[in-house]
C-alpha cells in the first residue's frame, strides 16, 4: 500500500476498461489522469471479460490497464463484479443460490490473487453499490437466510406496554443484517488472498437508500467508506442549485457512517447524460469545481469522478465523461486540475486537515425511515402533502443541515446510533430531532442523558410519534414527558402550508401542527389557547420543542431566514465554538470549514444566482492565501464578495 | 333493547378496544361519553383479543368496556371482527373458504351469545364496510360461488332486440347476491344466539362502491342501514367546502338504501389524519357541528364518530380521535356536547321529527355506473374529459342534488330500484335522471307510466344511451320515443366545456352535446338547426329532456344560477308542497327541513366562505326559536343572516 | 375486379354488419353510399357471425350485405376476422397455438371461397390493423417460432469492433419477420381460394407502431397497403390543429411504404367518440373536408370511412358513425358528398393524378426507435425532456415534415431502407436525417454515396449517436468523420429549452446541445469556442450537420420560422424543382401538391386559427378552377387568401 497521507485529498476517475479498446487508448487514459493531477482511479473488474467460456482466466484486458496505472503513479481501487445476468449496469446486491456464491468465490480468488500483485492495486472495492431500494430479494436463497435470521432473533425486552404489535419490520432488520453479512463474507475472501489492500465499499442514492445501512457494523471490516453521489440519479429530492448542499449532506452522512475510518467520494457525476440518469444534465466546470471542494471541505480522502472515459457500448454509452469524444479533457477536466494544482500547493496544510468538529448533530432514525415507508399513501395527493410522503423525514433533516450552512454552521448528519453516546458531559452540544417520527425506546434514556448532561436538544415535527413497533407513543402515556417538558396534546394536519409564531419570530410551516400539553416548559408559541412551542430545562440541559413541520415549511416556502433567526438565537452557544460563521443567513450560499494546526481554509459558495456580499462574524482570522477564485480581491477578514456560481476558497490563520 | 325513540336521534362514538389498555382508561371513555351527551357507542369485537392460541376463548378486555357502558348508560352497537390476517385495518369481505365460515361461525356463536347478557348491548353491526371497490374475490371459495350462482341464472326474456351481447355484468350481478347472502348467514348465525337485538350494517365510500350493492334485499334481515363517511376517505370527488353537501347525499342514498328502516352515520370522521385519509386534514369544531346537523336534518337514527380515542397501535394509531393525547375533549367534542345539548332540549320535537317528504327524486342506476367501469378509458386523458371518466354518472346525479340544496330544495338520492313504482298518480312528482347512461328495459314502462300518470320526468346527458347489454338503444329503434317525444340524433363529444341555450338560459355544459330528433315534442334550444332540449308532454305528466351534461357543466364551471333557474322554472309545482326554499340559489349554502306535527325545524349551513343574507319563500311560518347559532338575532320570517361556516338551526311553527 | 382506374381516389366507408340488424336497414346502407358518392365499402367477416356451434357454416348475414354492395355498386374490402376471445375490439394479431392455426385456415377458406363469388368482392383486407404496440406475445406458439427464428440468424460480418454486444433487439427483428410471415400466410390461403382479388392490410397507430414493420417485405403479397388514421386514437403526439399535418405525414409514411403499390386511408374517424377514443372528439364537417383532401393530395388510392353506421352493442356502441341515429347523413356526410362531386366532377384529372416527386426524403430508422425504447427512462421525467422520452426519435422526424409542408413544399417520410440508393446521380435530392440516433452499419456506405453523388445529407440531433448494436460511435472511432467532415466532440443535456444560432439565424433548441470537432468543415454555427454546426463538402454533395435537437426546439417554442429559414436557404435548389411553394413559412398552413400531365392542383389547408393571406413562388401557372371552397375569388397566380378551417383546392395549368 502506497503512503497515503502525504497525497491526499487524492482526485481521480473511473477508467472504464471493456473488450474493443485498443493497449494506446488505454494508457491514454492513464496518461491523462497523470497529466490532469489525479493520481487514484477505479476500474471494475468484469468477471464477463476475464473467464473464458472453456473456464479458464484471461486476465489480458485488465492487466494492460494496471500495466498503465503502475506507469503512471496511479493507485486503483479495483470493484469486484461478479458476472451479472442480462449484464445488468449496476450488478447484483446479493448471491441468488449457493452456487452462486461458490462461483463468485472462485471470481474473487482468481481476480484477487492476480491483481494484488500490481504495485498500483490500491484496494478493493467489495461489491459496486450495494442498495436494494429498501426491500429484500425474492430468491431462495434470500428466504432461507431470512428464515435463519428470523430463528435467531431474541425477544426484545420492551414490548411497546404490552399493545398488540401490528407490524412488522422484520425485512428491514435483516436486510440491515444481510448487507453486512455479505460485505464482510465477500471482505473475508477477499482477505484470504490480500491481507494489506484497502477495503472499501460505496453506497449510492442515500436520501433514499439510508436505512437500509448498518455503516458501524461494517466499520471492522473495512479501511474506508464511500458514496456515489450523482446528482442526475441520486438528488431528486433537491433542485439543481441546491445538488452542491445535498453533496455536503451526502459527505455528512458517509463521514459518520465512516466513524474513525477515513471517508470516500468514490463515484461523482463527471460528464453529460443523454439518456440516463433520471434528471439527466451536463454538469458545468463551476459546478464540478464546487462538488470538489465541496468534497474537500467536508474532509474526504478522495474523490473519485464517474468517469473518465465513456462506456462505449450499451446503455449509458458515450455518456458520464470527463474526456470528450476525441479524448481531449473537457472544461470539466480543466477544473478538475486546476483543483488538484491547489492541493498540491497546499499540501503542507492538507497533510493535518480536517474538517471543524461542529457541536451541532443532526440525527436521523432508521425507524423513522421505516415507519415512514410503511404508513405512507401512495404519493399521489399532490404537493400539499409532501411531508407525509416518502422523504418527508429525511428532507426534514436536511432542510436544518440547508439553513445551518446557510449560515456557516457546519453540521454533523448522523444516524442515531453513530452519535457519541457516552460522554460525560454534552454541555455546548446540540442535537437535533426533526420530524424523526418514530423514536425507539432503546434512545430513550441516551436522549434524557444527553440533555441532563447539559445537551440541548432541539425537537422538530412529529418526532417521537411513534415507537419503534409505531405504537403511538402519545396515545400510552408519552416517555419522554419529563425531558420534553410536556406531551402532545393534538396534531392537526392542514394541508399545504401556513404561518406560525415561535419566539416572536413569525415562520412558514407545512402540513401539521402539533400542540403541546405543557407540564414544565416555557412556552414559546401559542395559538388560540393551544401552546405550539415550549422550551424545558431538564438537568444541566435544555430541549426546544416545535411539533410542527418548520423545516419543510420553510424550504418549501423558500423563507427560511425566520427558522435560522430562531435557531441562532437557541444556538448561540454552539456558535461561539466556531472560528467564524455568517453574519446572517445567505440564501443559497453554504460555507465549509478545514483546520489543519492552527490554520483554517473556509469553502465558500455561491448557488444563488446573485452576487452576493457576506459579512463574517470572525474575531481573530486573517486571510492567509485566496486560492479561488485566482487573483481574487474579494475578501477581508470580517466581509467576502461571491459572484453567481463562485467557489471562493481561503486559507487563514 | 333500550326504548330508542325517546332518544334519538342518539349521538356517540367508536370506542376503540386494544390490548395494553388499563381499566381505568377504559372507564374514563365510556364517562366521558357520557359527560358530553353521547348515548350510543360501537366497539370493535376483535377475534384476535378474544381466542387464545389454546382455543380457548377470554372476553375479559372486553367485559370492561360493557360493563364502563353499563354503567354510564352507554348503548354499545358491537362490531363483529373476525380474526383477519395480516391485521388488516378494514378486516375481510368475504370468507375465503369452508373452513373459514365455520371460523367465523364459532367466533359468532361465542361472541354473540357472551355478549348478549350485558344491558348496554344495543345491536350487532354484521361487517366492517362491506365494499370490495367492485370486484368479487380471487379466491376459490367464491370461485364455487360464482359458478354455482350461474347455473342458477335464468335467461331473461328481454334479449336487446337479437343483438349479440358482447360485454357481460355477471361479476357485477354476482356480487349483488353474494354481498347479501354473506350479510344474511352472518345475521342469520347471530339471530341464532340473540333474537333481539338491533342488527345493522354500515356502506362506506359511497359514491365510489354504491353499484355494489342492493339495499331493499337487505332490509329483510337489518334493523338499521349506517353509513361510514370519512370525508378525508370517502369524499374524494368532491373539495373540502362541499364535504357537508357530499354528506347530505351520502344519507339520501342510505336512507332511500334504508327504506322504512332507520339509518345512521355510523362512522363520521371525528378527528386527525396524520399519514392515512386520502386527503388528510383535521376537521374543525365548525365541520363537525356541520355534519352532525346535516345527519339531523337528513333523519338520521343516530350519528356515531370514528373515533372516541384514538387506536395505539400499528397503522392509523394516534389518529382520527375527539379526545387529545391527556384524554381531554378537543373543541370538536364540545361542539358534539353543544348538539347533544340542543337535541336534549328539543325532545319534544325530535319524539316525532321527520324530513320533510320531497316530491323529487334524483335516480341513480347501477347498471349506467357498471356500463361506465367498462367502457371508460384509464382516466387519463386529463380533465376536459371528466364526464367520462370513473365518477361521471354518480357526479351528474349529485350535481343536481348540489343546485337543488343550495335552493333548499330537498331532494331524494335513490337507485332507481328504490323509487315507489306503485302508485297511482305521481301528479306533482318528479324524477330527475342525471347522466344514467344505462336504462334496463325493465324500466321502461315504469318511466312511462310515471309520466303517463302525471309525473314530471327531467332527463339529463347521455341518460339511456345503453341498454342493460350496452346496447345503443338509439341505434336500433329507440324504446322510450314515445315518452322522450323524440330520439337522440348525434352527440358531438367537445371535449372541456362550451355554452349551450335551453329555455332562453346561457348555461355551461360539459363534454357532451346531444342533438334531438323531435318527434312530438317543444323544443326548449335550438343550434345551428339542431335541437339541443324539448319538453314532451305524455299522458297526464312531462318529460324534459337536455341531452348534454349540463349538471357537471355547472358543477365545474362553479357557475350554477342558469341550471338553476332552469329548474326552478320547471319545479315550480314541486317547489310550492315545501314550507318554504330561498328565493334564490346561494353558492355553497344548502338547507335541509325536518318536520315534527306542526313545527319545522330548518338547518342552513354555509360554506361559501362569505357572509349571505338569503329571501325565503316563506309565508306562513314564525320563527319559535334559535337554536344556533346561540343569542342569533339573524332571523325573520322572510330573511336569514348567515356567517361563513356558520350552521344556523331554526325551529318554526 | 372492377376496373378501378377510371373511378379513383374512391371515397367510401366501412359499414358494420351484425345480428340484430334487418335486411332493410343493410340495404339502406349502402344505398346511402351510393347516395353520397361513395363506390368502396368496408365490412368485418366476423367469424363468430358465421359460424356456428353445431361447426355449420351460415353466410346470410353478410349475404345480404353483398347483395346490396352488387345492387348499388359498391367495390367490397371484406376484412378477415376470425374468432377472438372475449369480443376483443381490435381483433387478436399472431395465432396462439398450431391448432388455432389450422382454425383460421378455415375459416379463411370458407368465407373467402364463399364472398368471392360475389361481383361486389373487391379484396381482401388480412387482418385488421397488425401492430401488437412493439412486442412479441407471450404464447408458446411465438416462442417457438422465436426459438426457431434464431436459430436461422446467421452472426453479421459487422460486430462494433469487437466490442462485447451488451444489448439485443431480437426481439423488435424477430416481430418484423413474424408479422411479414403471418401476413403471408394469410395471404397464401386466400389466394388458395381466389387468386384475383385485391389484397390489403391497414397499419394503424403509425408514429408509434412504425418500427414494427417491413412494408418492402409485405409488397410481393399485398396489392395495396393502407393506413387505420383515426386522431382519437392515433395522433396523440400531436394536438388537434395538428391533425391535418399529421394525416398527411402518415400518408406519406404509407405510400413509401406502399413503394409501386397504390395506397389506401383504409379507415379514417368519421364521427363521434363517446367513451372510446383516447382523446376522443367529434370531427367537424371542415375536418372531414380537410382530412378526404390531405389523402388526395398525398395520392390515396382510396380513403374510406370509420364507419357509416355505428356498431349497436358493446364497447363503441352508438359511436363513430357518418349517420345519425336516424340513419340520416350528417354534416360530415355531406362534407363527404362535396369531395366526391368534385372528384367526379374531375374525372379526367384525377385518372392521371400523382403527388408531385420531392426531391427531399426524410428517413427514419427502425433501429432509432428500438434505441430510443431500450435506453429511455420511465417518461416520468417531465416535459423538459421530451427529446429523450419515447416519440423523440419520430417527432423530430414530423417536424421537419411541417416545417417543409407549412412552406408548401412537399417531402417524403421514409423508413430508411425504403429510400432508392441505387441512383447513379443525386444532384438536387437531399436526404433529412433528424435525431436518428442509431444509424446502422450497413447505411454508411449508401449515405457516403449518397453525397458523393451530389446528394445533400441535413443531419440533426443525436443522429448516429450509436450503430445497431447501441455501440457509441464517436466513441470508437466516427465511421462518418469523413462524411460529416468532423466527428461529435460533447453532448451537453441542457434539460428544457435554450437559444442557438446556426448560420446567423437565431433558433430554439431543445434538452441536446451536440458541438462538433470539426476536421474539414466550414462551421456554420460557433459557442464559445464550441462549433455547434458545420456544412461539410464530400464528392458532388454536402452534409449540414447541426447535432442538437433543432426541429423539436422549433416545434415546441411555436417558433419555426427561424428554423424555416435556415433550411429554405439550404434547399434552394430543391425549393426549384417545385412548380412553387409559399413565399415563406405559414404556421399551421399547409399545401400539397398533385400532377397530372401537365395540370397541377394545390390543396392548402388552414388550420391557425386565422384568416391567411400568401403570397406564392409561382412563376408560370395559372389557376384553371378553383374547386373549393365553391364561388371563391380568393385566388390569383402569385395570391392566395384562406380562412381559418378552410380547404383551397386548385387546378392548375
Amino acid at each position: 500500500m502506497l503512503n497515503a497521507q502525504n497525497e491526499q485529498p487524492y482526485i481521480g476517475a473511473q477508467v472504464f476498461i471493456e473488450p474493443g479498446q485498443s493497449p494506446e487508448q488505454i494508457d491514454s487514459w492513464f496518461r491523462i489522469l497523470d497529466e490532469n493531477g489525479m493520481t487514484v482511479c477505479r476500474i471494475r473488474m468484469f468477471e464477463e471479460y476475464m473467464k473464458k467460456p472453456d473456464g479458464s482466466w484471461d486476465f489480458s484486458l485488465f492487466d494492460q490497464a494496471f500495466k498503465a496505472a503502475d506507469k503512471y503513479h496511479i493507485k486503483v481501487f479495483a470493484t469486484l463484479f461478479p458476472a451479472t445476468v442480462n449484464n445488468s449496469v449496476g450488478g447484483f446486491k446479493f448471491p441468488e443460490s449457493e452456487e452462486h456464491l461458490r462461483q463468485i468465490a472462485t471470481y474473487i480468488e482468481k481476480t484477487v490473487s492476480h491483481f494484488k500483485t500490481f504495485q498500483s492495486l490500491y484496494g478493493w472495492v467489495l461489491m459496486n453499490e450495494p442498495g436494494t431500494g429498501g426491500d429484500i430479494p425474492q430468491t431462495e436463497f434470500t428466504k432461507q437466510q431470512f428464515e435463519a435470521w428470523k430463528k435467531k432473533q431474541v425477544k426484545p425486552e420492551y414490548n411497546s406496554k404490552n399493545y398488540t404489535l401490528l407490524v412488522n419490520f422484520d425485512r428491514k432488520k435483516f436486510l440491515l443484517d444481510y448487507n453486512t453479512w455479505y460485505l464482510n463474507w465477500i471482505e473475508k475472501d477477499v482477505r484470504k488472498q490480500d491481507t494489506e489492500s484497502v477495503i472499501h465499499v460505496n453506497n449510492h442514492q442515500i436520501f433514499e437508500n439510508i436505512a437500509e445501512y448498518d455503516f458501524p457494523a461494517w466499520r471492522p471490516f473495512l479501511t474506508s467508506l464511500g458514496a456515489s453521489a450523482h446528482p442526475s440519479w441520486h438528488f431528486g429530492y433537491f433542485d439543481r442549485s441546491q445538488y452542491t448542499m445535498a453533496l455536503a449532506a451526502n459527505c455528512e452522512i458517509i463521514r459518520s457512517g465512516a466513524g474513525e475510518l477515513p471517508f470516500w467520494i468514490t463515484e461523482l457525476q463527471g460528464g453529460n447524460n443523454t439518456y440516463s440518469g433520471k434528471k439527466g444534465f451536463c454538469p458545468t466546470a463551476e459546478e464540478i469545481t464546487q462538488w470538489l471542494w465541496t468534497g474537500i471541505g467536508a474532509g474526504v480522502q478522495g474523490i473519485i469522478f464517474w468517469c473518465l472515459n465513456p462506456r462505449a457500448i450499451g446503455e449509458e454509452a458515450g455518456e458520464w465523461a470527463l474526456l470528450d469524444f476525441q479524448n481531449n479533457p473537457t472544461d470539466r477536466t480543466q477544473a478538475i486540475r486546476k483543483v488538484t494544482e491547489k492541493i498540491a500547493s497546499n499540501r503542507q496544510f492538507f497533510s493535518q486537515a480536517k474538517p471543524i468538529e461542529s457541536p451541532i448533530s443532526i440525527l436521523y432514525i432508521r425507524e423513522s425511515l421505516w415507519a415512514e415507508g410503511l404508513v405512507q399513501q401512495k404519493d399521489d395527493d399532490g404537493s400539499n402533502y409532501e411531508g407525509r410522503h416518502i422523504g418527508g423525514v429525511i428532507k426534514s433533516a436536511v432542510s436544518f443541515f440547508e439553513i445551518l450552512a446557510e449560515n456557516g454552521i457546519k453540521s454533523n448528519l448522523k444516524e442515531i446510533d453513530e452519535f457519541d453516546w457516552k460522554q460525560n458531559d454534552y454541555t455546548g452540544k446540540c442535537i437535533i430531532l426533526a420530524n424523526q417520527v418514530s423514536v425507539p425506546s432503546r434512545y430513550w434514556k441516551p436522549l434524557a442523558d444527553f440533555v441532563q448532561k447539559g445537551g440541548l436538544l432541539i425537537v422538530e415535527g412529529l418526532t417521537a410519534f411513534y415507537d419503534e413497533n409505531m405504537l403511538s407513543l402519545n396515545s400510552a402515556g408519552f416517555p419522554l414527558r419529563e425531558l420534553f417538558g410536556g406531551e402532545l396534546s393534538e396534531v392537526q394536519c392542514t394541508p399545504g402550508d401556513f404561518d406560525m409564531t415561535v419566539s416572536g419570530i413569525k415562520m412558514p410551516a407545512h402540513l401539521w401542527k402539533g400542540y403541546i400539553h405543557n407540564l414544565t416548559g416555557t412556552p414559546l408559541g401559542v395559538e388560540n389557547d393551544h401552546i405550539t412551542a415550549i422550551e424545558n430545562n431538564c438537568g444541566k440541559g435544555k430541549v426546544v420543542w416545535i411539533p410542527s413541520l418548520i423545516g419543510l415549511g420553510a424550504e418549501r416556502s423558500k423563507d427560511k431566514s425566520p427558522l435560522s433567526d430562531f435557531l441562532r438565537q437557541k444556538l448561540q452557544e454552539q456558535i461561539r465554538q466556531l472560528p467564524f460563521i455568517f453574519k446572517s443567513q445567505q440564501d443559497g450560499v453554504i460555507m465549509q470549514t478545514l483546520q489543519s494546526g492552527k490554520k483554517y481554509m473556509t469553502i465558500i459558495i455561491n448557488k444563488s444566482g446573485q452576487t452576493r456580499n457576506i459579512e463574517l462574524t470572525n474575531q481573530s482570522l486573517k486571510p492567509e492565501e485566496i486560492l479561488l477564485p485566482e487573483n481574487s480581491v474579494n475578501v477581508s477578514e470580517k466581509n467576502i464578495n461571491i459572484l453567481p456560481e463562485e467557489t471562493l476558497v481561503v486559507r487563514w490563520e
